[in-house]
């Protein structure tokens, strides 16, 4: 892997930005074409085999972007390509516009010399696209209406992984707990699933350098993985690095979680360089705005804030609309009361007013700005528990329920929605949790954090929360909000964001494998294929993290030689069961009878045991005999 | 934490041998005594609280042995105190008697030199124990003739962790899955469970040194960590060390797997050191004997090993004896063949001889050794799938039919036995691996490695293990063997060491948790409790590893005063929801109707917002209000 580290010098507030790029080891990126739409080709990654495996390359599903792709000239300070604009464009129902004026509070009221060192992103300020009047530009409003977009197609393409030449082989094995998912992704099954709602494309018109991605119980399982400063600590170039670091090891999408300053101008850089949704809470932005008196919000700066987030070109909003007045008191009662964010801003916003929540008050006027961008709700989990104790309690079903209802209102507006949930919850709580989400959001995809299945490991919590992750993802969850060893205790660095994208991708990927997806599988058994082979490469190529696997195999048998030994350090060459059980096949094919046929009859191989042990011996006690003519 | 190394000198091959002592961080040992037996005390360990929470010291299970006593004086070269030397000369059904005779195969053909740095143990050569003849020494004997032992009452005290003094608290909540866990564990409820064979408690009369602990579906769930050394890599030094690491960080049991030379003598310095069970595999010291040649080994070397284990004090055997000759062509045909070592040495035995296996033939002759030292069965699981295509096959489950029949016949002779299980499963097939070994195995205690739920992510198969583990162990395994991160890539150095062990430890108590054990909530709440009021240092107590919970808090908040400070770097102090969640708690607590008045009533409340808002804001913004008289 070539590390490139593109660095920018912007003036006087100068900001390197470094970030990684070059092929993930042992893969390339290649580009499937459309056969729908000409010049429309779907970027993958493809892992090849070394000769011996006498394999065709495996390809992967790949969340990296441009990065990755030797071709691609990255320059963090003009972004990405745009992929997606003249598909926006071409469809007739944008118009570019003025944009809102940027605003001292954009960036936590600092003043025009901007300290703090962000700059402003260089490239010359664009006017951001809208939905004509009257008109809706959200996926769902053209599934609805029967449209196959390149959206649908490209993400149709995505999710088979060339699945198609692999058709035959797809069994299907697993449990699916009344998912429908097909053994091949067609670009109609995309429009369908996503005009009954059950899957949705996050893709603001204002961020057309996004690869199209569907989040939907039918679709491979999804992780997010969260990056943004605080107050405590803030960099910009820490969180561009953060954002492609994170989808080279996966990510399907990444959450600007910022709660410091510059908050805007940091979401700019980040999107601009992102190929894959950015999410964001936009009430974290708005109470900045209003020095972090959570009572003095209100719905006008709010909406102010949507719109500003929605001209950047963030893909999907967490609204916490959940959160209404009459459900904080359940909260109270709780051992850890309200630990989302949003949740407990608009709790105390709510009881300072004793008011209802603007957020449910506006929620149709939400929708309409979220229609004019194609942003996708995801309807935050204010209520979540915080811990094992609070598990599955009133307050945490009362606001779902009631994020069913909005549901309801949104997809009247053809609105794309995902449901996000908890959060802590022991195993045997979690199905719970899956089967209610699905009866009362009407199969909109669920975007759970985690869960954790005990508080008693922190420093762990990339684990403890992988464990839930892993069996709600297979019950049916949709996207999993990863959760770094840093959890509850500080800031993750780039180690923990590594660590916390690979925990989540391979909770995932089980997931997948046991709702019996029928791709899945592959991946699995190639790896499986290379370790009982000795093929050490490949091994360590198929893994979701090359780097550490080499790394750790080196680290005790550091020779290039111990690359292609038929063992490893773990049992030496004496004992080393998978060279023993080649020798057991190779033996058994060896024979003309074969082990099965000896075998078969136990009265007849009692009577020519001795013989065959004979022959046996005879052969050599290595087992390695020459191939018989 | 007080790091002390005991370092030994031992003539000219002398090996020095550190190991970590001192209690853990922020806790004490604490021995309880029993009212049954005067003189005999457990040992526990107690975490002190701040002040401030106004609560007891939670009580935790303990698996450190003396190494974390500070009244303990540890010396390595002498070994610990034989706690349970007088129990067993007291029941008077023992003998000592002249120690077979070592032999230089023992320790891999070596010389009287000694070469490769493994010094023999120094304490004068004792003459081990063995039952008197006719006598049968095993814990199930006893339980079978209604007798209560110290050992029985040792693990009942231990289980309950002074959960008689929470009874009341104990309220339970889980799903057991057809479990029988007490409220309340007796001395009683042991010996009923070790009498019907769903626990054991392994402990070898040759073994004094062992603090009792019971593996059974109805206790605690357990974990086992596997050390040793191989033929590529082997210092005595190291395995000892990492013994004493791993049950400072909880392990239960912990396997010898030695492969390489000095294996008697590597053996001897673990289990005169170690105050939790030790398991071995005989097969490998057996094949070491012969150098290697799977075709050499017979019953005589195999027996003779076992007598020389027993003498030294091994708590509970692997024995693969359900890799009968007809499963091996069930397994030539998988994608990763036999990847068990034991199980592959037997297979090729079986092959090359074309007989039926003799650990099957002479289980019988086993099952005597065993009774006389009592020595728990570990059944194998030779024929495990050592890959996702491979899980719930064929050969898996003849072999599992065959560990039924042979536990059967264990229990004839009143012989403890635990079954080994796979491996690598998809999660939708855990399941049906706990419910068959039950149903097959009469309910004998279940003992699985992993299982690991996909194979693509080599480096973190300590999570994708420990997600099938901790699915499991729900279900009802009751034993856990780590996998660490280095799990098919290299030998697990120190630090792997401890992350399998908490890994597996957070997966056990999330078992425990989703079965509803009464105990194993306290934690959990205990350290929510101090999250949410902001008790950084109680967090770090409570958590499974309190050193990493620290550094990772102060990698962005080194400040000691951040340690009391009411919010941490991910939020910092506007953001932070446990703060505002206890303001809005305040507030309700200091209303005079309080909030949940002020919203039961729809209408009224309608009208009295008003009102309340200004009294609200005349209260002050922040919350505070002084206590109300």
């Amino acid at each position: 892997m070539a590390d490139i580290n593109s660095r920018l010098e912007n003036g006087p507030q100068a900001t390197p930005i470094g970030v990684t790029t070059g092929p993930i080891r042992g893969s390339r990126k290649i580009h499937v074409e459309s056969p729908r739409f000409p010049g429309l080709t779907v970027a993958m990654r493809e892992i090849a085999l070394e000769p011996s495996a006498n394999e065709p390359p495996l390809r992967v599903y790949d969340t990296s972007g441009p990065y990755t792709d030797t071709n691609a000239d990255i320059d963090i300070a003009k972004g990405l390509p745009q992929l997606r604009r003249d598909w926006i464009m071409g469809r007739g129902d944008v118009a570019e516009y003025d944009a809102r004026e940027e605003k001292p509070e954009d960036n936590g009221q600092l003043g025009p010399d901007r300290s703090g060192g962000v700059p402003p992103f260089p490239m010359p300020t664009k006017r951001p696209l809208r939905a004509l009047p009257g008109a809706n530009v959200s996926q769902m409003h053209y599934a609805r209406q029967g449209i196959i977009t390149r959206e649908m197609e490209y993400v149709a393409i995505r999710e088979n992984l060339g699945r198609k030449q692999l058709k035959e082989a797809a069994l299907r094995d697993g449990q699916d707990w009344g998912a429908a998912i097909p053994d091949y992704v067609t670009a109609e099954f995309v429009r369908d699933e996503i005009a009954r709602g059950r899957a949705i494309i996050p893709n603001n018109i204002n961020h057309p350098e996004s690869e199209p991605m569907a989040i939907g119980r039918n679709f491979l399982v999804k992780i997010n993985a969260n990056i943004g400063n605080s107050a405590v600590a803030s960099d910009v170039a820490n969180e561009v690095d953060k954002m492609v670091w994170s989808i080279r090891w996966g990510a399907d999408t990444v959450m600007d979680l910022s709660t410091g300053r510059n908050i805007h101008d940091t979401r700019e850089w980040i999107i601009r360089n992102s190929p894959v949704p950015i999410g964001t809470v936009p009430i974290y932005q708005a109470l900045e705005k209003v020095g972090g008196v959570a009572e003095e919000l209100t719905w006008e700066i709010f909406r102010d804030t949507l719109i500003e987030q929605a001209e950047q070109g963030v893909d999907y909003f967490t609204i916490h609309a959940g959160v209404r007045l009459p459900y904080v008191p359940l909260a109270a009662k709780r051992v850890t009361g309200i630990v989302s964010r949003g949740g407990s801003i608009m709790a105390k916003w709510c009881l300072a007013h004793h008011k209802e929540s603007f957020l449910y008050e506006h929620f149709d006027d939400i929708t309409e700005i979220m229609k004019a961008y194609d942003i996708a709700y995801s309807l935050g989990d204010g209520l979540r528990p915080g811990s094992i104790a609070d598990a599955n309690d009133e307050a945490q079903f009362a606001e779902l329920y009631t994020l069913g209802e909005l549901t309801k209102r949104a997809w009247e507006q053809d609105v794309q929605v995902m449901i996000e949930g908890p959060g802590h919850v022991p195993m045997h709580k979690i199905k719970e949790n899956m089967d209610k989400q699905l009866a009362v959001c009407g199969e909109a995809p669920f975007y759970t954090l985690g869960p954790l299945v005990t508080d008693i490991a922190p420093g762990y919590d990339h684990i403890t929360s992988g464990i839930g992750a892993a069996m709600i993802g297979w019950f049916g969850t949709a996207m999993l909000c990863y959760v770094t060893p840093k959890e509850h205790l500080g800031l993750p660095d780039r180690d923990d964001v590594k660590v916390g994208v690979v925990t989540y991708k391979l909770a995932a990927h089980a997931a997948d494998l046991a709702k019996g997806h029928p791709a899945a599988k592959f991946r699995d058994d190639a790896l499986s294929r290379a370790r009982f082979d000795f093929r050490w490469r490949d091994q360590f190529n198929l893994s979701l993290d090359p780097e550490t696997a080499e790394q750790y195999h080196d680290q005790t048998l550091p020779a290039e030689g111990a690359k292609t030994a038929h063992f490893c350090s773990m049992c030496g060459p004496k004992f080393c069961s998978m060279k023993i059980s080649q020798e057991v096949r190779e033996f058994a094919a060896k024979q003309n009878a074969g082990i099965e046929t000896f075998v078969a009859n136990e009265a007849e191989a009692e009577a020519g045991m001795a013989q065959m042990s004979e022959k046996y011996r005879e052969a050599g006690s290595e087992l390695y005999l020459p191939a018989a003519e």
